[in-house]
């Protein structure tokens, strides 16, 4: 069994507060638009007038799968720990994303199967050295995927604990758009072919191949409710990243949703605790080709459409200063009145 | 007859050198998607493979127009000089946005109807106190026109000459949503009503209204070329960006395109120099009628959809974050050889 998770919705009188200290503004009404709607909902998820954005951290988790045996991406499995090497220092999108636009960056081992030298600045909760291959048996035991999303609650309390109030995630995993388009199709119940997409880059042939594999794969488990969905095909960095979801919600943060596969684990989370959406943002709509139907399934409008697809948490690392420019201008606009500016 | 400009097209080989830099980095071919457009861009702007921002300086220029007189707008026309002396204080949604995301604000009086204390931090480009009503007469006369295309040149001369190398504009004027959706029908061919939106905030009504006067207003002059409606129907504050955009292009300045007014002047500017497109990042996509049907006739996409219609240059403000990301990981990332990752 994994813990339960506390998880409130937001909704509450303060909803009309907050629009009404909007609609002040000296500004015609609704011209804010999105950000409006956004200010709105921070102050809600931190139940006052006057939010605040503080130490907001964004968790880049890396793991590696076994169905990459299969030849579903383009990429050797040895790049994702290479990317973490490059993850720690400072080369890769995240890293320059993170640092322009003020995210604490923490990297996390949640199963990539390497040995890191323990000296390196990587945070080792690693489950084990790579899923199982998931065509013929689960990705991962029970165990692991208990002590997967525990580990993922217990990172995002340690982070409340320093005053975090925003987080987001990330990802790095050769082979995890093949664990997330399983997710994505057992969950919502669209037909694979539509959650699959070419990755980081499969031609037509790689692409077709990859379909052929998935299917077979979904064909050989009977797995259907979310948590097992998730302990038969997903990762170990998808499956933490569910639990600090969760958590984060429960510690009423707010949420920062990246993209094809930090919106899988979301997918999963959302099925336990409907609620959890409440606390998130969706910042960006990736390229790959299943995420704006997740996003659709959702009913859910993500705040950048800039044809990205590169995971890492980078459509998120971008979105925070449209975050961060909701509660500026809630907090600080000045009213018609306070300025002396006549309304209509 | 104004002054003429050397704006010169920017694609040249060095284009296939920035494309190549960025596919060396490590991320999937494409995987940035309009970052990467947007860094070459940059990089053919300023001629280099290592593109720097410096200096970002958004120019808010402020004016009033005669045709309120004709109840086109909700607002009152001293909402006008009220909104600079809030500009002034730090009390609008532009002084938050430029604030948050490094912009230098100024603000211009183009030609308020209004005495402003010259004390005040206000650049007084003043070329008279609101335009003349052009539903009977033409806005400003021939040589108000000269002036202000003049000033707003040499102010962005200026800003250059400070080490400035990328410009936004902004406006402020009660009623040049009018002007704007003259400017737009004319210069576009696009029928008036088409062109023609709610503004701050008109009712049913009154949007009937606006449209009736503005047709009246185009059925009582004969301007055709760009720029006789400029002078015909346009605001000292639209004529002053004009020139400053040209200016701007002919310096190599990278240019972010806000709203619907700001692209109004843009129109004119590329009708007599189509070169200065090169130059232009279309920041945001307003919400106001007409601004979608000017990007279509640019052939533009806006970075940002955030369904806002504020003016002030907000759109402009918001999108330096993205901007600064594009040119960042150009310059900062690793490639996949420095990084030791295999590429696939």
């Amino acid at each position: 069994m994994i813990k339960s998770f506390k998880i409130n919705a937001t909704d509450s009188p303060l909803k009309k507060e907050l629009k009404h200290k909007i609609d002040l503004k000296t500004k015609p009404l609704g011209a804010l638009g999105k950000l409006e709607n956004l200010a709105i909902k921070i102050g809600l998820i931190q139940e006052t007038l006057s939010p605040k954005i503080s130490e907001p951290t964004l968790l880049v988790f890396a793991g590696d799968h076994g169905i990459v045996a299969e030849g579903v991406s383009p990429y050797p499995q040895e790049v994702t720990w290479q990317m973490v090497m490059n993850f720690i220092s400072g080369g890769a999108a995240i890293n320059v994303f993170a640092k322009q636009n003020g995210w604490n960056l923490e990297v996390i081992d949640a199963g990539v199967n390497y040995d890191f030298p323990p000296e390196l600045p990587i945070r080792n909760l690693k489950i084990n050295k790579g899923t199982n291959n998931f065509l013929n048996q689960p990705a991962m035991t029970d165990a692991e995927l208990i002590q997967a999303i525990e580990s993922g609650a217990q990172l995002v309390t340690e982070l409340a604990d320093k005053g975090c109030n925003c987080v987001a995630f990330g990802e790095m995993g050769i082979g995890n758009t093949s664990a997330a388009a399983i997710i994505m199709s057992k969950i919502t119940g669209i037909h694979l072919e539509e959650c699959v997409g070419r990755g980081t880059g499969l031609d037509q042939h790689g692409l077709a191949h990859k379909i052929g594999v998935l299917s077979h794969a979904i064909e050989n488990h009977v797995a259907t409710q979310p948590l097992a969905v998730l302990k038969t095909f997903g990762g170990y960095e998808i499956a933490m990243m569910c639990g600090a979801l969760l958590e984060a919600a429960e510690l009423r943060m707010t949420i920062l949703i990246d993209g094809f596969i930090v919106t899988s684990a979301l997918l999963v989370a959302q099925h336990l605790y409907p609620e959890i959406l409440d606390y998130c943002i969706f910042s960006h709509q990736s390229d790959e080709k299943g995420h704006q139907k997740m996003l659709q399934y959702l009913h859910a409008d993500a705040l950048l459409k800039l044809d990205m697809r590169l995971g890492e948490g980078t459509g998120a690392a971008l979105a925070l200063p449209l975050v961060e420019a909701a509660v500026n201008f809630l907090n600080e606009m000045a009213s018609f009145e306070s300025a002396g500016v006549s309304n209509k």
